[in-house]
């Protein structure tokens, strides 16, 4: 188990959403707890200060900024989100992300089948 | 189906989540979408302006402010959230709230079962 989200000494999010299944992220630097739905799904992301995102697409996602920055460009037009912001990710859009600082989002996801629990 | 939701014409929250099923909710004014895990479940909610939910108190709760502005009492200490504001509601402390505007909230829930879909 991961210290940081275990302890949960800087996390906001409460132990009740630390403590659900951590996603399965071929990336380093980014972690994320799993809420499965039938039709969508939920992660709770938290992902480290310099993190790099290359761009991919996939099934639409929506996401609200919980703590940090997250510098987005989607489908080639690039803006800065910080806390309570939102933005939304058409499926098949090409997207990618870069991390000035330590972040804290929330995304959902179209298809519940995006990320799976760690084996 | 809810016309307001359903259209999504000032909705922050995108189709595959106003398409979630609906929950049962007693009170008017507060309208909610479920994404229900085995573990936890989240709602999406969308509640009227001049709404008031009254003191009462259940599992613990963990919610983001995604539009609008809530009055939250939270053992007797009252605060006003805003955008990407969060709060954690303990497992039987008991809360109350009041919204000045129309807001949107996304609420976890430790019990699973606390919120059920509409029949």
């Amino acid at each position: 188990m991961d210290e940081t989200m275990a302890t949960g000494g800087e996390s906001p999010y409460p132990e009740m959403i630390r403590n659900l299944p951590e996603v399965e992220i071929p990336l380093p630097g980014i972690r994320g707890r799993l809420l499965q739905g039938e039709r969508r799904q939920a992660v709770f992301f938290e992902i480290e200060e310099g993190t790099q995102i290359p761009p991919h697409s996939h099934c639409a996602q929506w996401g609200i900024m919980v703590e940090g920055r997250i510098s987005l460009t989607i489908g080639g037009r690039t803006r800065v989100y910080e806390k309570g912001d939102r933005y939304f990710i058409p499926d098949g859009v090409v997207h990618s992300a870069t991390f000035p600082t330590k972040a804290h989002v929330i995304d959902v996801f179209e298809d519940p089948a995006r990320y799976k629990p760690k084996a």
